[in-house]
């Protein structure tokens, strides 16, 4: 085990589960900052901003600061403003995708549409989505924050991201480009935040599909932690596998002796 | 060419387009009836009626009873019926499919569903895909009137409601069962109502990838109408072709001479 000089950190399942603190994960960024070990949390998650992201962690007693939360929503903008920051967007989604593209001073539109970005929306109807449709059938691009195909919640697993732009891509035959994890856009950007070579640099998650695959494609080494959705026994069966796996993060030593 | 003793008739794109009566179309039904040839209209439409479907032929000049409408939502409520009359079934639909399950008896219930059936739905919303989402989850059978990606209006093609149906499909994983054309279970429900046997009857629509594959998985012969969606250009590179085809049915004579 090598001594990691940044960390990328998922939330859901890694640091929380919904509104409750996973044990031993406050501890682990409180060593991380102890060591002033930089680290940034990168999550799907495209419906919140930042700074709402940041106020959660630190009322569970997780130390983050709001520019220590990377979003698939900040990376669609992001990426939006660095292809062409005069771009017209047809928006579908939540504050977190409006906050993002408004802090890269992106136009959002009603028609014209250079590009239509579909983050999760819990506000969806078929107008939205009839609008995007014709927005892409007139060559609109096509952008969806991430495709995770259900949001976990108290009441179940409810539809996610992936599953409402299926609407879009289905019924046009034109096929999304994916920012969030496990996709490499929104790895580079947080490896480019750090600004340390990759090699030095360790994928916290609970997600193989997710957070671990995000790791393995952008060549960054991964820590798997068994406080989510992923185990070693439901990956076992998988070629690649993660650099490291953890029952949770109390088990893991940010400095080794 | 034979003289076929019935036949199955689609709607949009071979009797109309939209609000429009297609040329021929008209006379068409008028020589069937003159003929005394039984026909029946089956549509993929699943949020009509059958008696708003007929007002709107008859408006057009086109002679059709209401007995004559096969829409998708009769086919799903009558199919589901046949299964189980006593089946709970959850609906995203219209008022074209909840009419169709109230005829059949069928109980629309909120949880504990047998059936989850979706037919397009244009107040269509989060919590009702939701909610689709949990009941199949649970155990619930995915059953979907039809899978047509779009719909062709005035503004241009809108999300059909194979497109809707793939909010539930992809999120779950679990695959829909369809039941429109160019399913077989809505077109040996039309067979045995029209109670001929397949090899008298023919079926006339504009598009290959519902009529007429409808036509050719149920063994049923075929004539595409150049009124609507394909063309013989469109289709020419494919394996399995309609029995005849016309560019309009001002050029069908149903009885041969």
């Amino acid at each position: 085990m090598m001594n990691y000089k940044a960390y990328l950190i998922d939330l859901d399942g890694t640091m929380y589960r919904g509104t409750e603190p996973i044990p031993g994960a406050a501890d682990f960024v409180k060593r991380l900052n102890e060591w002033s070990i930089p680290f940034m949390f990168i999550t799907n998650n495209s419906s919140s901003k930042p700074e709402d992201v940041a106020a959660k962690l630190r009322n569970m007693g997780i130390k983050a600061k709001d520019e220590q939360i990377f979003t698939s929503s900040m990376a669609t903008a992001s990426y939006i403003h660095t292809i062409n920051p005069d771009s017209k967007v047809y928006v579908i989604g939540e504050k977190g995708l409006y906050d993002a593209l408004a802090k890269h001073h992106i136009e959002v539109v009603k028609e014209s549409a250079d590009y239509v970005v579909i983050g999760i929306d819990r506000s969806i109807n078929y107008e939205k989505l009839a609008e995007a449709c014709l927005l892409v059938r007139n060559g609109a691009k096509l952008i969806s924050t991430n495709k995770d195909i259900a949001i976990p919640t108290e009441r179940g697993l409810l539809p996610g991201n992936g599953a409402l732009t299926s609407v879009v891509s289905v019924s046009t035959g034109v096929d999304p480009l994916f920012i969030g994890k496990p996709e490499a856009i929104i790895m580079e950007q947080a490896i480019e935040k750090l600004g340390l070579p990759k090699e030095e640099i360790l994928m916290v998650g609970d997600n193989y599909q997710t957070d671990i695959l995000a790791g393995i494609r952008s060549r960054v080494d991964t820590l798997m932690v068994e406080t989510g959705v992923s185990s070693m026994e439901s990956i076992k069966h998988l070629s690649e596998q993660p650099t490291y796996c953890v029952g949770n993060l109390s088990e893991w030593n940010p400095k080794a002796p």
